[in-house]
């Protein structure tokens, strides 16, 4: 049988390692295990949320109501949005597929930048596109400039605050960009991360309502797997003009979101004390990994996320040896390695988590 | 923007009405409402299910273990097959995705029974391939293979027991079709009422061990939706050749199954008392139906599911008016007009349920 030949170019995506191949492969056991590998909330989720949960489980052999109007109303009136500028899916990456695939076709381009999130460029391949990027860590808007006139790209991925780096745009030089950027060439802005960023900058902020009415050709991606602490539970949302939303029904399976999920997801906005506690808590911890670095003379990237990304010395250090070593104590981190990085990327902790793992680099670094 | 020619004409699937659009709609309280229309489980999840997912709400917060391996070794050893040879789905609808884009490109084109589940249609669409179906209602195999020699399909669908109308092909019937079928064309073979079929007659069986070791190009489909009563937490899976797996897991995204859902799945699949239950009431209670049927003179197909689609006279009835009817009244069964028929099709639920839709049709029909 003779499968796409553009699906032999694909490579696997690299998730975080879970808890329980840890467990499998180093027989420790789970409470032992401490995973910042992920960008997961390290408080879990809502009290709130977890009870409502528990006591839905009647609903389970339920179809969800495809409309999703609880959940659409919910996102509509936090973002200032109307419900038909709103879908949601499973996980934002299905919100990718659906960009990719209603505009993609074998021989087209995406543009993004040099160290990004894998998928998008996982997700164009599908499609048949190729993927064109930056040479620099950083967004570098003057060089997706030049690239963008040189390739004629069919979409922008701009990832602000951007995984796995931790940078983030000020909003004035992303519009800017925009202005130059012609109305048929579709921008994804994946702010899975927008709040953490906005809290340490407001100037970082890109807000979903007035990008998308200045801009009618961007895509504002976001999740509810980072700050609500429900990456589990496989949830994100695009907002954008209602033609593009109209065009993204048309590749939406019916029920793509779980029964339990969008409920969760509808609850876990109405707790906001959750959120700016954790909120906090991140931008105190990210401050005592940037100490450590410090002291130790490592490179790190200012992180407007839940992350940050500290760079090991290439003469002394690889970071595929540091990772490995913390694994087979149960401390997992993600290698950046596979992004060209001799880099460990970690997710902030509670305190307690941080003091572990502070611990263990200061004796490893 | 222009977005892909092929989604102008995709149409939008059309759902069973779900108790929160009755509620909304027509003001009735959700515990009124009778939701007969989507071949869901009436005994709902397991009580085990049920248990495990108020345990493991802390769980939410945590991407799962992409691999999914507890899952798929669970389901390997049910159907006696490798877990190399499975893959989940967000719904066994995730796998007709995956299924259609491996190997569809525009102009090409899919072969269907006449009456079927409309998603393989939908994603072929996606896909820019059309659809070439049979005239009949039921599946005729021999209708199949002259449409198949003269269309040359890349994928074949049959779907047994069929929805939406309840016939099943034989197995012996189905393997002499398959050996007239080359291996460069894919059979997808949905399975999705299979264990309601096989309680009903053994011939109907078709073993995905079996059916993929003798026909390497079929894909067997099944789903946690209705025996396991998960329809809400969208899980399915494919069993297929090595090869076949391969080439989905390249359209696969990253965690495609929620934390609970693959938790819910695993842990249903251990509870076997569950489901034998609600395979002797669901015939036991089939049977009301029918004799219902013959007694009004109604024609109605022999259903080897959990529905029953029953005809209504065209003469003195439309299903949309009766289908009207009963919504208003907070009875939602589903209205197959737009599958071309004057039917009604009604999952077959608890005896009590039964009680209360049996006395309205009798007045109605």
């Amino acid at each position: 049988m003779r499968f796409q030949p553009a699906l032999d170019k694909i490579p696997a995506y690299e998730a975080g390692k879970p808890i329980e191949l840890v467990v499998r492969e180093y027989g420790i056991s789970p409470e032992k295990v401490l995973k910042l590998a992920s960008n997961e909330n390290p408080y879990g989720v809502s009290p709130k949320v977890s009870e409502i949960i528990k006591e839905a489980v009647y609903k389970m052999p339920l179809y969800p109501d495809d409309s999703y109007k609880a959940l659409k109303d919910a996102l509509a009136k936090v973002h200032g949005v109307d419900a038909k500028n709103v879908i949601q899916g499973n996980g934002s990456d299905q919100i990718f597929d659906f960009a990719t695939r209603s505009i993609l076709n074998p021989g087209d381009k995406i543009l993004q930048n040099g160290k990004t999130f894998s998928m998008y460029s996982i997700y164009a391949g599908q499609c048949g596109a190729d993927t064109v990027q930056t040479s620099s860590e950083l967004h570098d808007l003057d060089q997706f400039l030049d690239l963008y006139k040189k390739h004629s790209p069919k979409i922008i991925f701009i990832c602000t605050p951007c995984n796995p780096i931790g940078d983030a745009l000020d909003q004035a030089d992303l519009y800017t960009f925009l202005q130059k950027i012609s109305p048929d060439t579709m921008v994804v802005l994946d702010a899975a991360y927008m709040e953490f960023g906005k809290i340490r900058d407001p100037k970082k902020e890109v807000k979903a309502s007035d990008v998308i009415s200045k801009f009618p050709n961007v895509l504002y991606t976001n999740t509810f797997s980072k700050i609500y602490g429900l990456g589990g539970m496989r949830i994100g949302y695009g907002i954008a003009s209602e033609e593009m939303i109209r065009a993204f029904y048309k590749l939406r399976p019916p029920f793509n979101v779980s029964q339990l999920s969008q409920l969760a997801a509808a609850t876990a906005l109405n707790d906001r004390d959750f959120v700016e506690n954790y909120l906090k808590s991140n931008l105190k911890e990210m401050i005592r990994y940037e100490k450590f670095a410090k002291k130790k003379g490592l490179f790190y990237f200012e992180s407007y996320a839940n992350f940050i990304t500290i760079k090991l010395d290439q003469a002394k250090l690889d970071s595929t040896q540091t990772f490995e070593t913390l694994l087979k104590e149960g401390i997992i981190l993600r290698n950046l390695k596979s992004y060209g990085l001799n880099a460990l990327r970690i997710t902030i902790g509670r305190p307690e988590q941080n003091d572990r793992v502070l611990e263990r680099l200061s004796e490893l670094l």
